[in-house]
């Protein structure tokens, strides 16, 4: 009988075998687009509102897509966000809650998160990394053992933008003979070899863009592209040129952050058009998004959201977002329910017809179904944010119209966020009940996070420990 | 050559099939019922003197079967003892040692401990699980994951008893959008599926026993009914009719405790018929006990024994117990060798035989040979309780006559606890070094336990934190 | 598809595995012998210029191979530098960072961090090791379960060496009914069973060396032997017939000491007799070397080097060394390039034609191609000591000719090691850059160290919980 159903079980994998791979001929897989801005603000795109800075090109794709109003991601500075997108996860989940050692380290996120370049790459996409990666320099942590077919850019979280000037520091720093070179000088790579890059890093992430497009154009496969830029992460360095476009721009770093922006749009047309010249612009979802809020002090703008980047108000996490594809995504929409950086993962898997195994758990929803319906993909489901400071933690808590938000060792406060874009009114006095319920919530929600698997830097795991971090008794304290 | 080698296998296989199911059939396995009840004191049954409550079904298992003087649970209270009564491990050494977050979580006793269920179910067990869990409340801790087929009952610490109380309440907070109502009050659940109880708890649970023996009596496999009444936990809340027995009993705690209990014993009476009925009774091992001692402020009585729930004096984790299974478990004796809750796991494995994987480590031992000829299964082998508290640790060791005692911050005291049950003559000054080399073995013991996977309380975490716990250098200095 | 593919898979299998049995008969592998000693001294063998003791067959070997002159165990003390050897990772990654608990326990050197026993024994070595384990006494750490086929000595973390007096001692414990009697007095065990010894245990070693020789030759395997000696470890007990060879030695201690060294030499002396015997002599790698430096307080003398046992001054963790195998190792050579004890490992590994798993990482390097070449086989990589104290940690960095010391709290300072082998001049303040870079790769290599699993002492991990170590904040500092 054993015999029996083994036999069975073969000749029904058969049979399966032959219709999927029939049902894939005819289902076309739509290749995916992710581009990240890094530290972009989100008013600093024209689609979102912005004044002062044009982008032309990025503001195309929002016409004949969609944008986001309420677009979160999953931590309001970078590592942890990026984590987020990669893997799914909430990065307290993971323990990457915390950037990689400022000074280089040999950790990164844990291999037992598949990253969906990984899920897609076994579901048959052609993949590649371009850009930041900031998620572990070490080999095992590396985008090629990641699920990327084709890497090409610099590991760590950042990156000078002149070559000249970056190669000639760290040129001087090497022939004295050190080993531990800031990351933004190290030369880039592309799959693991050094490259010696002559461009402006935006127009050099920007060209190899193009050239992945070409290269995946030919295969038969769908391919999967996460654009990394950089820009307009700190240092504010610009080319002339797109400075120049500004001349209205008095404020120096916002001239430069603007000429910075400019060279991500200019970017960002190229790759449409190469798209379009392959035959791949309809069949391809872009998703254009910033990986946390604008970093104020250093250009940025945010308005009408309170604070920026680290902050867990919504001016920290809430981002500029734009989906597009012809005849699937709807033209010229607004989409204004929230959504979350972690629905990506299953939104794009399922988009790729990719299974998710059972026991891989992933804290985002697929968002197609209700995105298309024009619904709340996260009705009566919180969204949150959590970030660790020196002692304490903020917090925030999105759930249908309202915002629950802890800041500053203050006590928590509500929003009616669709109502108070800007945190100006608290309403907890007259919802404390809810609000009481929110927080318990994300108490819950927090028993399964872990602890940090590495800091930004020694002294602050040190801190951490010497504060019996997390404190959660007091972030989700909701009595005196 | 690969297919040969499937065929041969899958042809051994069926080799192996056709032959174990030879044996098994002229083995009888016996039938498996665990009842524990819930806090019950160790004076709160007629087997152990109970001189005013009355428990005449669960007696006369008593008077055919075994009852145990010195039966032990892993934990002086309910979540880790329950713990350690589905895998089998002290709860320190699965990070199980707290009661779950009293508001809710997503954490539970971990997956790679397997249940006893879970064992036994692999070997075609039938197997249901009825009443209180405590074990994990989320998807993947729950019952029907962890080898239970048929599971009835509520997923949280407790409950409160009579339907139309708890449900009016339940509902009036859910109408306010509330997510986090109070376990006690949640609807119960039939597999995953709420249900509308109608029923005072207790006999709702019975009803469910005797219909699960219904149900497995047409199977021609042995089943295993793990039946975990939550009385006479509080809330007291007891049938008019039970207290009704009771009219002696003034004091209006113990008079509600005592009909509860009186409720569970018309359960087991039940549970009795109900096995005879279905020719089950001669092939049924039934364990009864507590899991841990009675709560002397809440109407129970441990009398000799001093304390109560919470302490590792001995009437915080020794309770009352007792086997019964015609032809094979001694009728009308009394063991008086000291037992460990923890046994039960290899013991109800020998008897199914059931093979326990040899890299599952298992604390306790399989009782029956020992228990058979009346020797002490544990001679020699100490048998531990560990409850931590803020900054510090209680500890007991029972070692054939003796039983060593850390409470309070006292030093270690030492009783001859065969002739002094009460714990009243602390001879620990006359035997000094046999002391220190019990607590020596106790604190080599503790090296591999686990830190806590959660804590009561979100403040009990972080107290653990800032109090270094546990402070086992503490816990076993037998010196000044 | 799926069929030929598996065939295909098979077929190639089957060739391959024909070709490399072919080339496995043609290269004879070589028997591998490691004798550690136990706290013997820089100075305390005649092939590093001892004085007054006298080591005639370790320098016969000496002179017929290579000593080494900066040869670093990885720890400056024995457990973790042991775990090191058999591990080939940095006790700091793996947990065992320091010695087992003193009174026992059931911790152990974690079984996922492969032995090189276990390494050599899958490809076909026969393994033994003798005498002081020192990795863990709980059943499934005892060197029968790492990959020894034979195992005769203690398990704990050293031994008393006259049977006479220490069973006496013994017996009239056990007689007390304790379960815990000090390590160094239990009967010596084989293969897990006591045996009642009778020998000066330094000679029973040698003894039970000489027979694995005996036996291991008779086989057509290549054998593995790790004969880890605890002389000459406390207690001070050596033989008068041994301290009568050092008349002009007058300090009792180094006497004793001195005496306690001789019989080691003499049992190597046997060892070598009886490879020559078995024709063995010129296909085995023999290594000599000590576990950690010599302890200044117990008769030990590291000359020229600063400090001893437990420090990261170079007389902690630099030790004699030498390799013997004729024809393969350069006979008469004094090799003075750094190397590890962790290199031992992968050299092995290599020599026995042993693959290590790619995802098996280990920190050592396969040292034989440079140091045939009499090239430093650890150019520009650096060599690390770390030593956990009470609430701060000693370090050190071996890197090309540089040491970078950290010690006592003091500020790091910088030698050049090959010139001022004894530590005297700070050259700190004049290679500040490098010094700087040297230590922040040594806070890079730290972020993956993991908690200890264990402590010498239950309160040493209670301070090392209230003092948040381990304080990287305060080891890697590099300003004021």
């Amino acid at each position: 009988m054993k015999i029996h159903t083994k036999l069975l079980s073969a000749l029904s994998s058969l049979a399966l075998l032959v219709g999927s791979a029939g049902i894939h001929a005819s289902e076309q897989k739509p290749n995916i687009i992710l581009i990240v801005a890094d530290d972009l603000g989100y008013a600093d795109v024209g689609f979102n509102g912005s004044k002062d800075i044009i982008t032309p090109n990025i503001d195309d794709l929002a016409k004949s897509g969609t944008s986001f109003s309420d677009a979160y991601v999953a931590h309001p500075f970078c590592g942890p966000s990026r984590a987020a997108l990669m893997t799914g996860r909430y990065p307290h989940k993971i323990g990457s809650q915390f950037n990689l050692p400022t000074r280089g380290s040999n950790v990164g996120v844990p291999t037992d998160a598949k990253f969906i370049s990984k899920l897609l790459n076994e579901n048959n996409y052609f993949t590649g990394a371009l850009g930041k990666w900031h998620l572990g320099d070490a080999p095992k942590y590396h985008p090629n053992q990641r699920g990327f077919d084709e890497y090409y850019g610099f590991l760590g979280g950042g990156h000078n933008y002149f070559p000249d000037q970056y190669q000639a520091q760290y040129k001087k720093q090497k022939a004295q003979g050190l080993k531990n070179i800031f990351e933004y000088l190290t030369p880039l790579e592309h799959n693991g070899k050094k490259v010696k890059e002559t461009e402006y890093i935006t127009d050099a992430l920007s060209r190899e863009a193009v050239n992945f497009v070409d290269k995946a154009a030919d295969k038969k496969n769908p391919f999967f592209l996460y654009l990394a830029y950089n820009a307009p992460h700190v240092p504010l360095q610009a080319k002339d040129e797109d400075m120049a476009m500004f001349p209205n721009i008095k404020n120096k770093d916002r001239k430069t952050y603007a000429g910075m922006v400019y060279a991500v749009d200019r970017g960002v047309g190229k790759l449409v058009e190469t798209l379009k010249k392959n035959n791949q612009y309809d069949n391809t979802l872009i998703v254009f998004m910033s990986d946390n809020g604008g970093k104020l002090s250093k250009g940025a703008n945010n308005f009408p959201l309170k604070a920026g980047k680290g902050s867990t108000q919504e001016g920290g996490f809430r981002v500029p977002m734009l989906f597009h594809w012809p005849k699937h995504v709807p033209a010229g929409k607004r989409f204004s329910h929230p959504v979350s950086a972690l629905d990506l993962y299953p939104t794009f898997a399922a988009l790729a017809g990719a299974k998710v195994e059972e026991n891989q758990h992933l804290d985002g929803t697929d968002m197609w179904p209700a995105f298309i319906k024009n619904e709340n993909p996260h009705k009566d489901e919180p969204i949150y944010a959590l970030r660790h400071r020196k002692g304490y933690s903020d917090a925030a808590i999105r759930l249908n119209q309202w915002k629950a938000l802890k800041v500053n060792q203050q006590p928590w406060q509500l929003f009616n966020i669709e109502n108070d874009i800007s945190e100006k009114h608290d309403v907890s006095k007259s919802n404390k009940a809810l609000l009481t319920d929110m927080v318990r919530e994300m108490e819950k929600w927090s028993w399964d996070n872990q602890q940090p698997k590495w800091f930004h830097e020694t002294a602050e795991g040190a801190n951490w420990r010497l504060d019996a971090m997390p404190r959660f008794d007091k972030t989700f304290k909701t009595t005196k």
